[in-house]
């Protein structure tokens, strides 16, 4: 059975979009549609432009005998401003306000149009970077962490704050909420990070870093290293922030509970983009 | 700027899978590209051939003054029994087993991959029915209850064994767990979920079904219905199942601990898909 090549430009383009970072040889789809690989050449030659037109990503061509196609996620600058002015005015809405100060985010991280489009920005600011894992911390980050660790083609690995037996042995450590200073516990199973991952750690909020830390120590255990770390949200009201070397799209100034006031503005997301450093 | 049938294809494509079960018009494409609405039709007509040729999915036209297409996720039963069988072979390992007859499942549930075809096939069980939103209760459900809402473009419920203070004012239940008999209690934000919805509840694993129970007792204190029910791993091991109408993909027969043997079969989804009641 022969496709045309408007059956074949369908196709591939929901095959790559599926098969985000991984390698698919020119002779996959040769085969699978009974095509000349100069044919396949010349959709794949399309497909990039078109992708690269309309902001939906990099088609990457890797040549030679192993070589062939990778697609990335990446998004353009209006895309990602688009997505962190929504979040800012998402965020300074009122009735979010809880008692303590606390924000209400689980309509946020609940939607999902919201977390792929968190996802599909977060994950292109590391979509050339060495990553092996995606982690975070049980419960309100995972949305995130997922949306990312799909884009990226990784798994995603859980800490908890308590141990549960469907995980395993577990290697457990201490540390001090940044915020509290009081002294928490987090574990992970033994079996989710193998020695030398490169790990991108994830979370929905930051405010003094303690908790994002304490991820930092557990990967020390497992032999493993940081690759990046990026949050949605960070807290400005903060004396000594405990980490350093972060992303982040939207960043909390003042929560003021007496007048119901929330200020948020852009966070670090195009300075460290432009920076090139992530 | 004109744009080719080619670069249209490519660029529809993306935005329909983007975009499941939502009504686009017709208009939105052709102001989109700048082309005739007649060229439009003709795209989505190759499209709509193509997807259910590969199946991607199915394009379903609405006609009429504010008509458009939809794209509902779809699968094979190819697809599904390919899945279900990969499932059983990874769960039949017998390296997954954990002290006291449990199994380790954090691998499964945090490979994107996996996560991604479960929420496919999952989701297309009800791509037709009427559904606001999936629940879950964390942590090991959350995965694949982001995996289907995805497809189903519907908001995830995440209910909790213990109450935060980022969750803002909660409804809380106490239930009897099915195979433990011990009394547990689970919250509910309630913001989370609006009076009259209709919920399909989603979870990694059913042994007698008491969770599910609670999430459905839960449920009715929101004036909330039932959707549908969709489990990854059910317990046949099990003197009384709790709950009756669900949907599972593999079913876990047997767990020999001193034998290090686990047996697993295929779950009901092909029953319950093929009589037709989801």
């Amino acid at each position: 059975m022969k496709f045309k090549r408007s059956e074949r430009l369908i196709d591939m383009t929901h095959y790559l979009l599926d098969h985000p970072r991984e390698l698919v040889p020119l002779t996959y789809f040769a085969d699978k549609y009974g095509s000349a690989k100069s044919s396949i050449s010349e959709d794949l030659g399309i497909i990039k432009e078109t992708f690269e037109a309309r902001g939906i990503g990099v088609l990457q061509t890797v040549s030679g005998a192993a070589g062939g196609v990778k697609f990335h996620v990446q998004v353009t600058d209006e895309e990602a401003l688009k997505l962190i002015d929504q979040l800012c005015s998402i965020f300074a809405d009122s009735d979010r306000l809880l008692p303590g100060g606390y924000l209400y985010l689980n309509d946020i991280l609940g939607d999902p149009k919201i977390v792929k489009a968190v996802g599909r920005v977060i994950a292109s600011a590391y979509a050339n970077a060495e990553i092996d894992a995606v982690m975070t911390v049980a419960t309100k980050g995972i949305s995130i962490a997922y949306a990312v660790a799909g884009h990226l083609n990784v798994p995603v690995v859980i800490v908890r704050r308590d141990p549960k037996v469907t995980e395993g042995s577990t290697v457990s450590i201490n540390y001090v909420s940044g915020s509290t200073k009081r002294i928490q516990t987090m574990v992970l199973s033994k079996r989710s990070i193998s020695e030398g991952s490169k790990v991108l750690i994830v979370d929905d909020f930051m405010k003094a870093g303690g908790t994002i830390n304490g991820m930092i120590d557990l990967l020390q255990e497992f032999s493993a290293t940081v690759a990046g770390i990026a949050v949605l949200v960070e807290s400005e009201e903060i004396e000594e922030r405990l980490v350093d070397d972060y992303l982040s799209l939207v960043r909390l100034s003042d929560v003021n509970v007496k007048e119901k006031k929330i200020s948020v503005s852009q966070g670090n997301f195009f300075t460290i983009k432009n920076k090139g450093s992530v």
